[in-house]
């Protein structure tokens, strides 16, 4: 299934792609999609509706992002072995764990806010999981059966902020807008192998980044695996799991998003962003 | 007003405590306290309720951490100038800033869990705060009026997590049991200064941390503001401020919590909290 939230922002209704493309809307069958909802039986619940009995979003409904309040936003870094090289970075032995702040989540083509004073605000096209259920030093084996779904992520990035403020990556990553997650939550079931995802990033049309989750370093089963020997993983706990070449920052010379240009950027199966770049 | 979640672990119930010392039930009055709640209606909504009228929490209760379910868990880093001196460190120019998995959240008198294999376990009070209204570049001088309350916090760590395992401190700061806080939410109005309390930390009834948050490098109200440049905070959000000197990683040789020891620990006016160390 893929599960969206649709309507003006900060009042999204629950929805469900029906096979025809047209968004039905499931707010009769579950409050919304967060951590209160997400697990098994909401999978049960919404796969037991008859969709053609539910109402059809509004034409041309905003997508918001598909999950309603965000438990903890996970991030991993440098884990694609050529977009560590591009940073300068050295091979990572171990996942890079940080975290966005969860009020940066954002709709797949809403806005990107420049911060004030910002100079280097950067793109970041990646592959997010969604968990569904409580990890606590969960196998790799088993990493996979705790994931609800996947979904596409922009980890807007500020450079400066980053890795010249003082040492934590979290404040280049947490502004308002850095977090674009959707159109559509996916359901595991539908991803028969999240490794073999292509994935892409334009900027003002021009090809910026290219990859596959393919060349990850650490794995999703394993990245999920390893976070939970660190921290409880919840329902509703996104991953966003790291990013292929082709950031702004690993440019010759660098090159920073200003207002007024443009993102697009996709996952195979996870569906498409597009988003414009406007100052605050 | 000291608000407090009195009750089993998961199934905690509001209550504020009377000028007699009783719990008083206030769910009636409230859900609970958290995310959803937290803000200056709250605080008009339990003032105007009659306490006497309200049933009195069973004795012995169990007190839980005063927030149900924490939006955002920030914390400061070196934030003393002392305790950055013991640990090697250079005084930080800006605030050093990381996160907690909200899913570390505990109670606090809860026994604090030893991750497996873990081997520099240590101990870190902390004045927190809880926000109580959306800041979004906020000035200095407005920061303090959008604090909630203020609560005890134990910032556990795990040092080998935190500083040898790939980078961010987020790993040794998140596992299950590593953020006591409370036992109560002490309402803003009832902390005339947050910047003139006394504070310590026992181990095994040794005194190992002694301090006041009158020498933090960055006051509380700088560092609301300083947060809120770089990402939004929402109500029910909490900033644990930093840790005076004392902890075990700065001891010659350096000291660190094993299974049965006791740490006993205490902010002015914000109460006390006494945890047992126990392995998983």
């Amino acid at each position: 299934m893929k599960l969206v939230r649709f309507g003006p922002k900060g009042a999204e209704r629950p929805g469900i792609i029906d096979t025809d493309g047209t968004i039905r809307d499931m707010s009769g069958i579950v409050a919304d999609y967060g951590p209160e909802t997400i697990g098994p039986d909401l999978i049960a619940k919404l796969s037991a509706a008859d969709l053609t009995h539910r109402p059809a979003a509004p034409e041309g409904s905003r997508i918001g992002a598909p999950v309603s309040r965000i438990g903890h936003f996970i991030a991993i870094g440098l884990n694609y072995a050529d977009h560590a090289a591009e940073t300068g970075a050295a091979i990572p032995k171990e996942p890079i764990v940080f975290s966005k702040a969860p009020s940066c989540l954002s709709g797949p083509d809403d806005d990107v806010l420049v911060p004030r004073g910002s100079r280097k605000l950067d793109w970041e096209v990646e592959l997010a999981v969604v968990i569904g259920e409580r990890c606590d030093y969960v196998g790799k084996d088993e990493a996979l059966s705790k994931v609800f779904g996947y979904a596409l992520c922009n980890d807007v990035s500020e450079r400066e902020y980053q890795a010249e403020r003082g040492g934590q990556w979290i404040k280049g990553k947490s502004a308002p807008t850095f977090g674009p997650l959707g159109p559509w939550l996916v359901t595991a079931d539908e991803v028969s192998d999240p490794q073999k995802l292509s994935m892409f990033l334009d900027v003002n049309g021009e090809r910026r980044q290219t990859g596959s989750t393919e060349t990850m370093i650490f794995s999703v089963a394993e990245v999920i695996s390893y976070l939970s020997e660190f921290m409880v993983l919840e329902p509703g706990d996104v991953i966003t799991t790291g990013t292929p070449p082709g950031v702004g920052l690993g440019m010759k010379p660098p090159m920073f998003l200003k207002a007024g240009d443009t993102m697009r950027l996709g996952i195979e199966g996870l569906g498409e962003q597009n988003q414009k770049v406007v100052a605050r």
